[in-house]
């Protein structure tokens, strides 16, 4: 399915609509999902929100304008949701195998839904929803547009990153004139920062290590660190972020210690350096730019092993 | 003059012709400085660009572009330049007195010039520039389209102020259609730090003073921290963002050593606060939420003057 007019006629025509998020939500599945949700009942529908995890307190004002509703769904939409693994367990087992129709924008989409609709170009869900809402003919209201503007802003490192298209700001344009709250949003969203996180990143950028002639920066982040400062799991992206955009750098490590015993390194790298390949060696994996591994020895020996690793990277063993 | 028509025949009557930055260039005043040269050497003109200072190194590829010609200006403009002063020294004597026109999109420009062209609410001096070019029906290229996405992207803080509109996100639309890299530009704009900076944030929100139950931050640089960490004058707007950056705070106050004796006060404000008025009461200018002021006074009386300032706004004095 690939015509916004048949998927406009399709969910319209359908009522007592339930729509899944993805596990771990983010601004893009929690906006896109609140958006259709609103847009729904604002056309008479009934129609509910359902996420495998619970909502990250920043995300919470766009879940509160959607209050459950009673009733038994008829129809069921995913939003942003590539794999039915994604739904998150409870969601998975309940509803992976009635699906009725499926809203993304992740070319790899292989999740199994009677339709789908994949945009796989789209920088967000929350742009294809809205041409989708455009063609419903259907109201943007402030809070439609305060929620697509959370997705569309979120997915795209605030309009930073290569997946930005001339639609992308043409969207964010129309979305403002709807009445979003771009910059208060950008604000939530992207610069707003708790104490203990900037206490946190002063604390690792002051034991911030240099190596390889600047190639590789090791933070470490202890307990006694999480602890005196308060940071919660949602701060660690930023930190180990910063490991990998110091000049120069190839290769970022952040060192965490974990609650159980053990560290929990998270690699991230540029261009130069394949982070899942590194990690591998020790049993870890994930992506090209960003991975993790993980080790059960003494600080100073997961340090003399990633050392040693790196070293044969940049030609020094 | 309001009018972009006879904005556009002036300029285009013209030949051989200066445009001026002001002193510690960022990305908007060279970026629209760059495009206006292209722009008008394309249309057969010879044009130069004079920048109070050097180019920091992350814009040059735009000075490069437009290496200089050698002729006697007859017609010279400015752009984004709100004052005589912010000329710099040297080009301050030269000109300051020949103005033919200014382009601005600061609301206090007090420049004095045959003809001024200040567009108050664009978010950028590019967006000005921009629309100029569009309306004298010149070719925006690709390189004129880097150079004005340049000075969208850093003046809006990669689209996250909230002096972006509508307009500012179709501009970068078709800046992005004429070619722009936009995501390459951004990231060589905000995410690679040097290692000065990141030593810099570092001391700052070491020495990071909370006021009136966090609604105010303060930071001060001095001449010791700036020589330790080697940072430049291009790195200082990422700091004094910082400041309203922490969570609660509405009115962030960086306090920088100058050279030469004294202080310069950074201000950025959340919408509860004006930072162009904050810093009239001293005798300094700027937007709502930036602006700046100067003293030349010991840094404790500095502080207890901001601070008996700040008291009156959250209602303690």
């Amino acid at each position: 399915m690939t015509d916004f007019k048949a998927l406009a006629s399709l969910l319209f025509s359908k009522d007592d609509i339930l729509v899944l998020t993805h596990a771990n939500p983010d601004g893009d599945t929690i906006g896109s999902g609140c958006a259709l949700v609103l847009a729904l009942r604002e056309a008479g529908k009934r129609a509910n929100l359902s996420s495998g995890d619970p909502i990250p307190g920043k995300y919470r004002f766009m879940t509160d304008l959607v209050p459950e509703e009673d009733f038994s769904p008829k129809f069921i939409v995913s939003v942003d949701v590539a794999d039915a693994r994604l739904l998150g367990k409870e969601n998975e087992e309940k509803y992976a195998s009635m699906i009725d129709l499926s809203i993304d924008h992740h070319e790899t989409n292989r999740l199994s839904a009677k339709k789908s609709f994949v945009e796989g170009d789209s920088a967000s869900c929350a742009e294809t929803v809205f041409l989708l809402l455009k063609e419903a003919g259907r109201p943007i209201t402030k809070e439609i547009a305060d929620c697509l503007f959370v997705g569309v802003s979120t997915d795209t490192g605030c309009f930073r990153f290569a997946n930005v298209t001339p639609r992308t700001h043409r969207i964010a344009a129309e979305l403002l004139e709807a009445g979003a709250e771009g910059a208060k949003i950008n604000r939530a969203m992207f610069e707003t920062k708790s104490f203990g996180f900037l206490k946190m990143q002063q604390l690792c950028l002051e034991g911030l290590e240099l190596f390889f002639g600047g190639k590789m920066s090791l933070f470490v982040i202890t307990r006694k660190m999480i602890e005196e400062t308060g940071c919660g799991e949602e701060d660690f992206d930023s930190i180990t972020a910063l490991s990998r955009a110091i000049e120069g750098v190839s290769l970022g490590l952040t060192i965490k210690e974990k609650a159980d015993g053990g560290f929990k390194v998270s690699v991230r790298t540029n261009e130069n350096v394949d982070a899942a390949a590194f990690c591998k060696k020790f049993g870890g994996g994930g992506h090209k730019r960003a991975a993790g591994c993980s080790f059960e020895l003494p600080l100073e020996k997961v340090k003399a092993l990633l050392l040693e690793e790196s070293g044969k990277l940049f030609g020094e063993n």
